[in-house]
């Protein structure tokens, strides 16, 4: 089943309550940049995120460089940002403190 | 204390004995993209290098789409390629089977 990408309106709304993730030049992702103060906890947080992404079977793009982890999130079936980019967003959001 | 960059011959020695993994364009550092059967395996395999990567206090520089790992190995204290990156490879190989 396709996914409903969001509308032009829920997008500006989302980000709205988003602050701390910025839209990508072509609007179809959203990302974040996160600094942790080890290693440790960076990949601690990745992994809580990664438990999440397979019960909600929506899974990030992210890179790690020791303390700092880079966020991507789209979703492809969308061709862009649906809903479950948001709740991911916010659950990231939420472990990140 | 700093750690001995790799001479050019240590280098063409270590990836001979490392097919799996490709210079860089400026010779400083490894590559190499793995893929696995699912998100769950990738990031199990993340989660036997963070470990080792703790141990040795030798941090990869990775990210992850899905069921693709790509990961690059570098000593920056050495402005290039260690015997640390060539145990890390080691060890990441043997993970990956």
């Amino acid at each position: 089943m396709a996914i409903a990408r969001l509308t032009e309106e829920e997008r500006a709304a989302a980000l709205a309550e988003l602050p701390l993730w910025r839209l990508s030049a072509d609007g179809t992702a959203i990302e974040r940049r996160l600094r942790f103060p080890s290693f440790a906890q960076a990949f601690a947080f990745m992994t809580r995120v990664a438990f999440e992404a397979e019960r909600a079977d929506h899974h990030p793009e992210w890179s790690n460089v020791y303390d700092r982890v880079t966020v991507v999130l789209t979703t492809h079936d969308a061709g862009g940002l649906s809903t479950r980019d948001v709740e991911m967003a916010r659950f990231i959001d939420g472990v990140a403190g």
